[in-house]
């Protein structure tokens, strides 16, 4: 049984303090390894590490192709200037190719999990020598795993990693008495700033599941060529999250007088409080016909642009 | 080369009286067959045939299960409180069986257009011993034609029938002379009730043009259940055309608290002056979510609508 500790009841000094000797006790004179993500978990993750052990905690980045544009850089950059190194890894190709000919969106995120934990964040965990491997869980996991919605990681089998065999091995993972709250507190204590805080949410996909059908190199660039247009130009409704979406049907359009057999982007803007229900924002057709000749000028292939009027339910906030 | 008579200068009475005469003279004895879509032309040479030679001429509306809920009854019953007799064709599971595994959109236009030329009306001509086949072709189907737009048809090869075997099949065009204006203005001479002059365009392909992918019989029956409610609710917008479109993309939707893996109806409707350029109607939002809701709670199937944002070009004014 792990023992909660609310966000009110949380003392961000005391806490800092009592994880920074635990992690310190438990790594002693070796190294540990995390994965960032750029999330608030495992940004908040980061920063305690590094506080605990210095340069003897290795951050890497994962760069899956599936992200926004500019995404892997701007939380280097946000670290870096925090003086927390962190090491932007390129499997782009890796990603890609995993994902080579998916189609069922359930299929493209059991991809993409594998392709995380087994191929790529696996072999830098077994090459690099740490034997300690930090991570971002809170208490909302521990309950959603055993209530049966989150499926139950063995995190090592799923690295590739046999315990049994490669002895040593063991997860730290400081955050597990907090919620989603309390970490956010937590975080701000240990110096991050505001605006990470501020960041859309993002499925765990990334952009592969704003995709309908195959999330190949082409489609996640128009994806997300898109998804900055659409993120800019509805930024200032205030709304709870806004998406691009690619569809996979070929749609009739003209160009140039000729017929031209492209694609369509569905934008979704949502009013929610807590995504449980959600309606579509009252965007102004000013601003929705604005957008929507902006994506078809500048997004290469796309002839057609919808906007979302369903609510959530019967519909979800993600189209896959 | 056709010598045209534009709106304008066309005496309707003269225009009648000549015709008619033209009719009889062709027709003699014999009779005359045509099939009627309920379109301006197709019933505008209908009342004209019919004024010509009464019950010698047989009217045939084909019935191939990819029009509008009711609409073969209705245009029967407007045609008989007229005093015109037409005969309604069931011929919906030859349609569906020619567009069964067809996905590509000129392809189910060729394979309706050859089922209903060559098998279903072609098989009725051949067997009504008629040999006069009265058509409401009019000058701009001449001009594209000639032009290119359209495909150069001979009627008889479509048919199946080869007037070198079956001596003395003729066709009778009395609407050649006129375009568009002119065919309205004797429609309404000849007392074609104004309702037929206000229903909204509908493509060649009728209902198979909105629906994108296969259209199965269940597919037909959804996006003609969403059709009834978006022009019912869109009826009062007084835009130049509206349609819902059913996707063949299937997104995520949550009914009972499941995942519900289901279907998208994408609406658009259209301001326009003469359809070369469109921009998406302002709907208020208020009806556009009532309209949502309405096609999510009646449609089965259906767990999302989007609204069509973009103009007509780049996007043209069906989908597919």
């Amino acid at each position: 049984m792990i023992e909660e500790i609310t966000a009110q009841s949380l003392d961000t000094n005391v806490f800092i303090e009592k994880q920074c000797a635990d992690i310190r006790a438990a790594v002693g004179e070796g190294t540990a390894i995390n994965a960032l993500s750029g999330g608030v978990d495992s940004s908040t993750v980061t920063m305690l590490g590094h506080r605990a052990l210095g340069t003897r905690l290795r951050t890497v980045f994962i760069q899956n192709g599936l992200m926004r544009e500019g995404e892997p850089e701007q939380v280097a950059a946000a670290f870096r200037s925090l003086g927390v190194p962190v090491e932007v890894i390129d499997a782009r190709a890796e990603f890609l190719g995993a994902l080579k000919g998916i189609t069922d969106p359930e299929a493209k995120r059991e991809a993409i999990t594998q392709t995380f934990y087994r191929h790529v964040f696996g072999r830098i965990v077994r090459e690099s020598g740490a034997k300690f491997l930090l991570q971002g869980t809170i208490l909302t996991d521990v309950d959603e795993t055993v209530a049966g919605i989150k499926r139950q990681h063995n995190v090592f089998e799923q690295l590739g990693i046999d315990p049994q065999q490669t002895f040593g091995y063991r997860i730290l993972e400081p955050l597990i008495q907090l919620r989603k709250d309390g970490v956010r507190k937590l975080g701000q204590a240990l110096g991050l700033p505001p605006e990470l805080f501020q960041l859309p949410p993002f499925p765990g996909p990334a952009l592969a599941a704003r995709v309908i059908g195959e999330a190949t190199e082409e489609r996640m660039a128009t994806v997300r060529r898109a998804t900055v247009l659409v993120e800019r130009a509805l930024k200032g409704t205030g709304a709870f999250q806004c998406m691009a979406i690619l569809h996979e049907d070929r749609v009739t359009g003209m160009r140039d007088g000729k017929r031209d057999f492209g694609q369509q982007i569905e934008i979704r803007c949502w009013d929610s409080v807590d995504a449980r229900v959600a309606t579509p924002t009252r965007v102004p057709f000013e601003t929705l016909e604005a957008l929507a000749r902006e994506i078809l000028a500048e997004v290469p292939g796309i002839v057609s642009v919808t906007y979302n009027i369903a609510p959530k339910p019967p519909s979800t906030m993600e189209a896959v």
